[in-house]
């Protein structure tokens, strides 16, 4: 299995869709989370889903879990290395979660942090609270710690692709070369 | 329970003093780490504890783990993303620890390096060695990586509270925001 | 146990062969790993282990354990943080890896990236890529975050040695300070 995680706006799910990913599922993990939440009733939108209380998350977290293992072995799971809620940045993949999974590669797709703050102004498509440059940074440093974390846990290799302003092309090669 | 952990000289204790932490029992690690390790004859001041071997800290802190776990759940406890030694920086938080306790938030307070200079100079109640700026980034920054590995271990989330000179009472109502 | 780390080219080799190493044996875990891999028939030449796959690296390094057991306590382990394959940073003591092993302190010996970049080009015994400063600050960043979590996963004490050009000496003292 291969992760591919994001700082949101980053251009994670771009990148997915013009990649071949021929061979593989993906399965974005943030779907999955929603499905289940929606299904139980927690919530109405994707956004609402950063509100959840902790412990929500993490039922939910585990539902998910059960949904990928069906899957079996070519999957690449789409996700977020931490969800920042009004309690914290929660993990996206904690040591009880990733235990569960083989996991062989993880990805994760970050930018420039005055790059990620046009984006995100220009995504119509979600509801989301301003960020400062120095918070995306707080939350791309944490990622990028977790996402090494991760990797000591799992013995998964660690790819950073920097999704640079008209670099689209280079960064889905990047991704490319870890799928064959 | 909720970890609160901070760079020496950052504040931690005085926000946690200041703050409204009613329904919650307010545990200090170090206070318990002394009291173990001066009721087995091996320090006589709370200075002196840097100086142990790591593993003596490693038995006393698995003593104080049991002494934690007596408190129940409504914990605030006041402890060293990790302690300076002379033999280098020992986690205050390992694995066979963390996996003994119900974590739900973890939170560092932590300062402007050239600020936590100043603050540790004007502290009388403690003999400490003197700290560069480089020396005490580099443990700042081992700690905010500690942090996020402790998180991805148990799944708490991460909360960093800069404390910057003049604005405690910001710090104190980061921390109350996060108690509700 | 010891377990001494580094950046290619930061000098870890060469501060513990000058170091008083009495006591201990030094076991060299690329070596290992090249001695089963080349009795496996995998690899011809050291540089070719970084281009062995990723789970193919896995299995050599299940082997090399059951073989740094069999020395016992006073072992200096001297490897990599992570190595840098095509597919990505290979960690170097995941946890499968790391649990096996009764780890006292984790010494990780780097240096400033354009030091880096000069040693490197000067040494004639390996076929190396070349290397920018971006890329040597990002497997440095890499690796300090693997040791953080190998501290946190393990409880092991954790040393920086910033090897400085003409300051071999200081690094080898500050190494033998943690050998007593």
């Amino acid at each position: 299995m291969i992760i591919v995680m994001g700082l949101p706006g980053a251009g994670k799910s771009t990148i997915l869709q013009k990649a071949s990913t021929t061979n593989y599922v993906i399965l974005n993990y943030g779907t999955l989370m929603f499905q289940v939440a929606e299904k139980q009733k927690l919530v109405k939108n994707r956004d609402e889903m950063r509100k959840l209380e902790p412990e929500q998350q993490k039922n939910i977290q585990r539902m998910v879990v059960d949904e990928i293992k069906k899957h079996g072995k070519n999957v690449i799971l789409d996700t977020h290395c931490s969800i920042k809620t009004p309690k914290g940045y929660l993990p996206g993949l904690p040591y009880y979660i990733l235990k569960e999974l083989d996991v062989e590669k993880l990805v994760y797709v970050t930018a420039e942090p005055h790059e990620l703050i046009e984006r995100r102004k220009n995504d119509p498509t979600r509801v989301r609270d301003p960020d400062t440059e120095e918070s995306i940074l707080e939350h791309d440093t944490i990622n990028r710690t977790l996402l090494a974390t991760y990797a000591a846990l799992t013995g998964a290799t660690i790819n950073i692709i920097i999704n640079r302003a008209g670099k689209l092309d280079d960064s889905v090669k990047q991704l490319e070369q870890l799928l064959t």
